[in-house]
């Protein structure tokens, strides 16, 4: 067992060395915080993901999530673990005072579900779905469906889902079935039709669960331009705020999955019975748009529930490398000397690092990200407001494939350095590697992300927003080099952005030429290549305050000396990949594009 | 489920238009054998892998090995698996006559262990044990305990396991502490110790299990030099070869593993009750060199396994991106279309070429180190004889890791291809995913392969196995220089070919030089570049005999056009990452190796 699920030394080190989240504290929203709300924040969050999430998470695995044909059972710990969130308001911590929260950064919100996640990320799953269907409600819903669900959704009262997909219909949002008509009376819509793949879709753990559904209205448009955004609560909710009837809403199953098994992942029938109450959120026909406005954060967070998952991997194999004693140095011939931890053959040691560089370089991302949604929310010209929410927009399809594949890699490192017993159960990283895998999967399959990427954000705006990221980048490069240390890693980053940027524009040649396909049938592999560029981004971005506080005398040595190789270690090992990537891009790659389905 | 687990039009092409198998049967050993005797192997290996192991593939996780305290049940299904492989020779189905086999090359032995492995991985072990066992007994072992065992073992009658790993000792063998000492009349030795992570440890398929041990005697050198190999079954056999008395071996447990549930992966006490008798194979303190003569060729049956895995998910993958409409091409904007099998999107086809790549790709690999193998014990030229070892022990290496890693990566891709339903155990895929982890840790870790090959494969005999190998790439490269549309392609993995050796020439000169921790630090990196040079040449190789038919004027176009492009996929992705790799190797990346533990 790890003796930590994550660094909070390098957590206190992103906030605050290297994001500088204080100073937010200079806009009014924030006005009421420091240094000192802003640390116990993650240090409580740390604790809960430690004391509450943590000891349970084996038995989530083996307990699961229990359908009795009828209802949905969580896993008996999640009890505790809902109640002691709702009541820390860890629901929506970043939630104004007016709506019950504390004002928070979304960046501490965004650090405590990285750690919620390091501790049990299935756990995590019923928090953030809840933030989202009230974050919807909040910032598209009317007065009345606010105060009907709002404050008990952040309360933890009742509890929320996002519901989108079909048995037909997962990428392919447009083609989906739901249907909405209007009642009789055209107070609400009557829904009918069946929804999959729901996370949380039903559950014990509250006296509601208010789903936020889409569906389409009779004569609405075809595809995604005819969706409708609904509220479907479980139970009906009174003008008092009781409890109402069973709004036809039915649970026909959950699925049987290979990990986060104590999340339920429920299919739903709504309306089977005719009477399913549905009442639309903002305008008609919007629905999707709503969903979109708040996906970067979504996307944002699904990265960080595979790194916080990462993060704790990593940690196990830290401490199980620095405790199993094997074999001897390579150099070394006599059998009799001691054996020494795995820690110290070099193949290990790169494997650790590569699992380290992979955590820190995300979180540094992923925080980053965060921390530019705040200054967005809290600046007012709105030049600066649009530069923030391209930079983000840029970099939110990395933070969720990126985050999730590499986080994915990263474990199977981690049971790599467990040997024979990273494949038993009786260690958690198995469990880690199978909870892990569906990252990759929802909130926009990994490949949908790549094509968000390089289809619709690298153009976006003609391609200002990749300017931006790019200053941003060189901007940070132009620092480095000026540090005698970091000269060689900023020249190695830089000759990867050069080719990144020469790939893009051959790329953009292709699209503007009308060859769409060419043009982006090497998506996956221009995500990677963008993100290995991210990453090694962030972490020069970390090199350079360490650089500068060793310069300045620290004490902490192997701390900032850590950070600097572990940033030198990731550019070695992914800048030439990164590059190799960039030349294939340039010369046309396509053997997949033509190969015809009938080869096969 | 897919329609099929392998493609055996392509295993027929690999058997007689690449490799020829039917050359052999000039040799006296396959005298007997014809194309005709080669096929119908194949074919009934294919059957039974569809029709005997495949069908209670999902239910041999769900039902598990079971311990109750005292002793191992496999999963039901179990028991007629062994009794139809055990009645049809295929335990061992290259075993000589004299032994009760049938003389097949061990190509086709290759080939039903790929193909049963196709089925179902973790019944397949039980087999691939039972041959090792009796293999070392065979080659190694006295008059005495090959009339005990032999025929049994490969008869089914008994089941064989191989023993090496002990609580405290995996990668490093040497320090193991099971101890052997003689009896007191001399007439067999006593065994004291415990072992972990047996596979077929104990179980109830047999009526006997027959442990080939590694163990210490009393005033041993120590390390691997003091390990002598034992037979040690787990009832004593009498002398007219009926069952004796219980021999003192001790079930303590079996693993909770991740995956490859139906195979017991069990923990055993030797001598508890201070009366495990124990049999000497061969010499004492040759017990390694035993185990390792035999290693070839199971690690290139570790590969096979994870490969088979491999093979049945891409098939899945295939079937299931044939049939799953969803969206419509990048091109279309109009929701009314109807929608397309997911096969028609480029990154679902990249996705199922990366596969097809890697299953084709490796699989020729093995059968082509089979066919080597068979080679070498047909040719009666020592010289030639010793060429075709020195291939076999170049390649070992890369089909054991290569082969395990590409394959999880080749799942991995599987399950993306399924979506959602891919994160559902309703699909077969998650469960190979966890079936397949297992490969790249067991039969020698694959860091420890990747020091194997660049520690003692490449400076060899002076290089010349290395240099063997080059020439037979150089021979394929050349071929297919021939061949006008083929010249590209040959082009590419020439100038791989080119990159490998300058970077091998750099690091041997670290290694001569005494930096032996530099020269080895990246042997990961180095492997993953051989493989992808092995992996582009051998599918270069089908390219090649696939281009001549069809300039001959085939009618099979599509087969062998998908051959062709399927080697430009595997080189077009592959050989610029390889050629990355060289130039970081070139470059003494050293980060990894220059971290000192306490920056952790």
């Amino acid at each position: 067992m790890p003796d930590k699920l994550a660094d909070m030394r390098t957590i206190k080190f992103l906030l605050h060395e290297v994001l500088k989240l204080e100073e937010l504290t200079q806009y009014p929203y924030y006005e009421d915080h420091s240094r000192e709300t802003l640390d116990m924040a993650a240090d409580t969050a740390y604790q809960l993901a430690h004391e509450v999430f943590w000891p349970s998470y084996q038995e989530f695995d083996q307990e699961g999530a229990q359908f009795d044909g009828h209802k949905v059972a969580v896993p008996k710990a999640m009890h505790e673990i809902w109640k002691q969130c709702a009541e820390g308001g860890w629901i929506g911590p970043n939630v104004s005072y007016d709506d019950g929260g504390q004002q928070f950064p979304i960046t501490i919100h965004a650090l405590a579900c990285f750690l919620f996640n390091c501790g049990n990320t299935a756990a995590a799953m019923y928090l953030g779905l809840t933030y989202g269907a009230a974050h919807l409600i909040k910032t598209f819903g009317s007065k009345e469906l606010q105060d009907l669900y709002m404050a008990k959704l952040f309360a933890g009262q009742y509890a929320g889902t996002m519901v989108l997909t079909e048995p037909d219909t997962g990428t392919s949002v447009g083609d989906m079935t739901t249907t909405a008509s209007k009642s009789p009376d055209g107070d609400y819509y009557l829904l009918r039709g069946n929804k999959r793949f729901i996370s949380g879709g039903d559950h014990d753990l509250t006296e509601n669960i208010i789903h936020a559904v889409l569906a389409r209205t009779e004569g609405a448009p075809p595809g995604i331009k005819g969706l409708s955004l609904f509220i479907v609560p479980k139970y009906r909710v009174n003008g008092d705020g009781s409890i109402g009837e069973w709004n036809d809403v039915t649970t026909t199953g959950i699925e049987h999955k290979m990990g986060l098994k104590g999340s339920a992942t429920a299919s739903l029938t709504f309306g089977d019975k005719g009477d399913c109450r549905a009442w639309l959120v903002g305008e008609l026909n919007h629905g999707l748009r709503y969903m979109f406005e708040l996906m970067n954060m979504a996307r944002v967070f699904t990265g960080m529930q595979a790194v916080g998952v990462a993060s704790a991997a990593y940690h196990c194999a830290l401490e199980y490398s620095r405790t199993r004693l094997q074999g001897r140095d390579i150099t070394s011939r006599d059998p009799l000397e001691p054996q020494i931890p795995i820690i110290q053959h070099p193949d290990v040691r790169l494997m650790l690092l590569k699992q380290r560089a992979v955590v820190e370089g995300c979180l540094g991302l992923f925080l980053y990200c965060a921390r530019v949604h705040d200054q967005e929310h809290a600046v007012t010209d709105p030049e600066e407001q649009q530069r923030l929410h391209m930079l983000l927009e840029m970099l939110t399809p990395c933070c969720k494939a990126y985050g999730s594949d590499a986080a994915f890699e990263s474990i199977r490192l981690a049971i790599q350095c467990h040997g024979g017993s990273g494949y038993s159960e009786e260690y958690p990283v198995a469990q880690m590697l199978r909870d892990c895998k569906v990252f990759s999967i929802y909130e926009g399959a990994n490949g949908i992300q790549a094509l968000d990427l390089l289809g619709r954000k690298v153009p976006m705006k003609g391609g200002m927003a990749l300017q931006a990221l790019n200053a941003e980048v060189s901007k940070t490069i132009a620092e480095a080099k000026e540090l005698a240390p970091l000269k060689d890693l900023a020249d190695k980053i830089e000759s990867l952005q050069n080719e990144v940027v020469q790939a893009t524009m051959h790329l953009g040649m292709l699209g503007l030429s009308g060859k769409v396909n060419q043009y982006l049938c090497n998506a996956t592999a221009y995500l990677e290549m963008f993100s290995h560029l991210a990453i090694s981004w962030q972490l020069l971005m970390q090199a350079v305050v360490a650089q500068k506080v060793l310069d300045a005398g620290s004490t902490e040595e192997n701390f900032y000396r850590g950070k600097i190789e572990t940033a030198r270690c990731y550019a070695g090992y992914n800048v030439p990949h990164g590059i190799a990537t960039a030349q294939m891009l340039t010369a046309d790659e396509r053997t997949a594009l033509d190969f015809k389905p009938e080869w096969f």
